[in-house]
């Protein structure tokens, strides 16, 4: 029995990861849990998985946890950012799920790989934010970190049996969201419940409107270029908006390698954790005759800027990928707030990149240092926009 | 430098494969050559590529070779069957690529292998009509067989890093040859130029007709199930009228693997020659933008039939696939001789199957005589229609 524990377990990824355990029976045995504020939720996962330690946010949400479960319940609770760095970090687990969103995973992420743990990691500010330090540690903990994103799972699958020497390129592809083939005057129309619905994926808000301006796709970009340590050059991104092409590889021969699949997170989600085996997953298989022809664009990056920033701040380095995202997450914060429209998120992002002086090779105090002041910054822009 | 042995260096792959090794000066030696008659093809070849032995059909092709050359070139002439099977086992070669086209390439395959020699397998025959005793021999001599095929060797490239027994399937990509979209009264009309020009492959004739029919594709499923061991109900051909997918294999889990690329056999053909690593190509990269939208279809086996066949002898396996593969070389020798039409293909074959009676476990022996015995019956079978 592999023993897992998973970071963010109510989320999107985390429901997505306990359906896979539970449906593999005597295969893996869910440890430990961290989660936010959803009690009832992770109750339900404590009664059914059985870990023996978990994790919420505050003192109060874990006593209303504590009351929430029967007293024969045996589990140790904690609370607070000590609180999920000690379930990252949690001594019986083989593996941590890294699938906390946003920035906030990067802390319990890296405490798992001091800890020695292999990383199955869906956080991709993770690597967005500090992938040079991560790529470090880990390397000194021999730690393996498998990616769950669906693009680099694909990346990841593609690489096996093949020498990174002999890679061209890699080519990621995005939906291209639900905006793909809105014109400039339509986007600036976009309502948030038009964004919140995207073509192909369910999965949680943020990184939807992600998706809906190709920050998304942008932060995968930086993502690829630490888990692969590759050149940014060697990053390109097509359009393919029937989300059968989870991404490709091109080799130096000409061969370009490619993994498919139904858009469903179970799949490279139990990749990650048998990797290097799979296992037989109780879910329908890829019909090609039924997805529609398949078709490959370039993106736009006029009409989504969102996407050139992204490649910018990758190119940049430093602390300026931990910038990009901060002021990201307020921008799309601000705007689930619906305190801002969807064409002004780009704008928002450029002016705090602008403003960033970036240092190069940060340490990690750096890097939340930097964080810290683009959030700062990001806010008081949106003020002066709405005020 | 890796030594290379090419049987069929005339032939179309043959002429890749020297293509290939030619642009990568210093890697490769070419230190003996098999062709049949094309006396001067074979004279510029020696003289670039400067083989120890080459090897022609006949003892006048032989004298016809050696005053054709300067007296201060040194080669071997041999001719014949003879000629051919000591060329296959060279002593100094490290691996041949198996060239020859249809049935005459199994016995020089096989004297490849006795020699303990690699082999680069585009003759699909081989696997197809021995494919046991091919396997079992290249086991007992711990030879590797590399597919050059280009559907198989998208195989063998997606299953590195894979354990075949995540496999669930593999799905064997057709473009569907000239006559996909045909109705049965046009296939009745077809005239031999039209069979002749596929849509995405330059190939020989032989194997544009066979593509024509989908028989090559029925072939190349017998030849799957032997390089792969896998059952016949593991194999599936799905029409790709784009040949940009050259084919999948999809994995328990869900996840599709797919190797794509230019048609250009000069991929396959290099990276037999230097698996497990690959070698830069000077040949245009796959462009996903102006391939056209990618499209499956299921083969209709009502409107080719010789892919029903194939499946029903792969399936009934012992000596069928032999006599499918006779059956078939003097149909279509018939219709490229303008004897037969297009539409008299599938039935004349069918009638030999009809009349075979199925030997298991088959001998090579055994397999050498349902092979005579075929091409005697099919001929006799084509007097009748013709007369």
């Amino acid at each position: 029995m592999k023993k897992i524990t998973i970071l963010g377990s109510t989320g999107s990824i985390g429901l997505s990861t306990l359906d896979v355990i539970r449906k593999n029976p005597g295969r893996f045995q869910v440890v430990a849990l961290a989660a936010g504020q959803n009690v009832k939720l992770l109750k339900n996962q404590i009664e059914t998985f059985k870990p023996k330690i978990v994790s919420v946010s505050t003192n109060e949400i874990a006593l209303k946890l504590r009351q929430a479960l029967s007293p024969s319940i045996k589990v140790k609770i904690l609370y607070g950012k000590e609180g999920v760095n000690e379930i990252a970090s949690f001594p019986e687990a083989k593996i941590v799920v890294s699938a906390i969103s946003g920035a906030a995973g990067l802390m319990p992420t890296l405490a798992a790989i001091e800890a020695g743990k292999d990383i199955a990691l869906a956080n991709k500010e993770t690597m967005v934010m500090a992938g040079e330090i991560v790529n470090r540690r880990a390397k000194i903990k021999k730690v393996k970190i498998i990616p769950v994103d669906s693009e680099h799972s694909a990346i990841f699958q593609c690489l096996q049996g093949e020498n990174i020497k002999d890679l061209k390129r890699i080519i990621l592809t995005a939906s291209g969201g639900p905006f793909l083939n809105f014109n400039t005057n339509q986007l600036k129309q976009v309502r948030l419940s038009q964004a919140l619905k995207h073509p192909r994926w369910k999965m949680g808000k943020k990184i939807t409107i992600d998706s809906a301006t190709l920050m998304n796709k942008g932060l995968e970009v930086i993502e690829a270029k630490w888990l692969f340590n590759l050149d940014i050059g060697k990053i390109d991104v097509l359009i393919h908006p029937q989300s059968v092409v989870h991404s490709m590889i091109e080799l130096i021969d000409g061969s370009v390698l490619a993994q498919m699949g139904i858009p469903d997170m179970r799949i490279p989600i139990s990749y990650a954790l048998t990797y290097p085996e799979r296992i037989l997953n109780d879910l329908s298989f890829l019909n090609l005759l039924k997805t529609g022809k398949l078709e490959f664009r370039t993106p736009d990056i006029k009409k989504f800027p969102c996407l050139r920033l992204a490649y910018e701040a990758g190119l940049c380095g430093g602390t300026t990928p931990a910038v990009l995202n901060a002021a990201n997450e307020i921008a799309v914060a601000a705007f689930l707030d619906q305190k801002i429209k969807f064409v002004d998120l780009p704008g928002i992002i450029d002016m705090v990149l602008t403003a960033h002086i970036c240092g190069m090779h940060p340490s990690l105090k750096d890097i939340l240092e930097a964080d810290s002041w683009a959030r700062i910054k990001t806010t008081k822009i949106i003020e002066r926009i709405i005020s």
